[in-house]
């Protein structure tokens, strides 16, 4: 079996607050992160498949047809978008890099179809990043 | 004469859009930029003094010091802000990376006084950047 | 004035040789890259243009509108092309990096008008690099 | 056990093509990359080997001595190469990059004999990379 | 489950060499890494922690909390210091990275409470790094 | 005129100490940088020519010869070494970043022969660097 990733970039704007909370307990929990005004991220995505090479191609999947799955189903839903009001798959979630990714797997993973999705991979700064191996990980 | 470059990060929201043009205009000109609800970005800057070292200390001038107005001068006042809303300095200004990149400029020029600000760099994405030499370049 | 830069990658196959020496003297200046069947390289190209904000915009130049001149004039000429055979305009020249930098200098100067043109940096390696500002440099 | 990683690099021409398809099935899969007369990357190969550190050296295994395997194995043979004419082991092979990744495996393997090589990791660009973790993943 | 990881910085000297061997020994064994005079490293550390997003904060754990205990744990004992010489945990143990990266596990793994600590991994030099999973990896 | 760059990477250790101070004026203007038993980095060094590209090769100096240069008159002296201690034209000098540049400017510019030496960069963190441009500058 070979893995296969690739990457695609978007930013967008995001403020995490718990809306249950006091302005308190979200400044102590989430720092600048709760900033009412919102703050933004330019974001890396990794999309990793796995499988056997087909003998026609050398290819587990066609990286530029992934690609064009990747960013009809993540770039196109998130760049240059805010990740509280304009994405409605995250209405009433706390858009976290962690919440995030879990809805990136949701939306790529009925398009991998002739091999398996593997990870995604969400980079939020050079400092940050979370993976997410499904629900079976 | 040797240059010393020092590098900070922030992150920030902002809104490219013209409230002297119509939707469309601004569509046309800001595009995905011009969405209402924000969009953002970690910014890398980047500042450069010029001078020759100090024989005591074999410093243009002390890298943490420079790093210390940095850290006040830049990431305090737009580190998880809104551009457009947060930052008084920027009120009634299109918050295009060129616009910030002067601004920063102001911002840091009077506290370089034991040797000379040469350059602020301003990197928005991979693929995006801006340099600012000051008004006599 | 401000200076704002946009990078585009391309990769391509080139073949480094002087058809007037002997197989002998390009293997001992050309080394590897004299290879008869090729080698190859993915390249970032950077542009720099100057000039000042435009009030209306905050933009020296939409980098949007840069990034099609590039994809246009730079990308769709050399990427996954042979500099020695697919390029009508390196014909009879040595697709040496240097060559090549000045070559995109001539594709992109026409249409940078509203600014001025810069600088063109054409990175071959993580190691090796060339800049080129234009003829009256 | 500790997992040690080594980088080394190298650049070659490929073309992607299946000599047993017409010319428009070749271009429908493979679009630029059929391209007849190449086209090339700069590749960073990156061999992961596994095991306890030795008492005598705090070492799995001298990180010298897997970068002369890698250079012997792996550099020699494809450094500014064209993968489908200069390659013998890649003869009668669609040279992509996941069967190049597998091919590399079957030169280092045999030569990893005091811990055990874990994965080979092969990055065509910065947006897409291969991984292989030998027969048994 | 999904997976966190933050990236932190130092540098330090160390000294690779066994005390019971002779010098032609050690220069075999350990090259230029031998200097008696020391030499040193910009050594990035990441830390990955597994869990399930906690719902009222959409993380797995506070990436501020991670960064304060990497801080305290691993920068403040390792920054600017001789590894050889003036970390404690480290005296009569070769300090090589892969003894280094297991050290740090020990630091780090009592402070990961609400979720679990997954790996650790060190990078070197741009193309050295090692990982460590525990020692039930 | 084309500029070529070529970098190079060595690691050192080094200690920043004014011998005239006390050990609390070193400890207030060096800080971590002035412990007694060194610390070090991975240094990043490009050298920067500039020339017109000699019609026969292409190149305005070959990459190969430059970065043999850079091996011999950098990296031989300064890899893996105390540059307190191992370096005799440091002797004497505060081995800051600043000084370390111009002393790589002595070595280098009298093997640049066929073009001109234009600039040093010398890179000693992902946060630091300083470049030099000769006397003249």
């Amino acid at each position: 079996m070979v893995y296969l990733t690739r990457r695609e970039h978007f930013n967008g704007a995001h403020r995490l607050f718990n809306p249950d909370w006091t302005e308190e307990q979200n400044d102590e929990v989430f720092g600048k992160c709760a900033n009412k005004n919102w703050h933004g991220h330019n974001f890396d995505v990794f999309v990793t498949v796995k499988g056997e090479p087909n003998p026609d191609t050398g290819f587990i999947m066609n990286a530029h047809e992934l690609a064009k799955i990747m960013k009809r189903e993540i770039v196109e839903r998130l760049d240059h978008k805010n990740f509280n009001m304009d994405v409605p798959e995250l209405k009433g979630v706390l858009p976290s890099t962690e919440n995030v990714v879990k809805q990136i797997w949701k939306w790529i993973a009925p398009h991998i179809t002739t091999c398996q999705l593997h990870c995604i991979k969400l980079v939020e700064t050079e400092n940050i990043y979370v993976e997410y191996y499904g629900e079976t990980s």
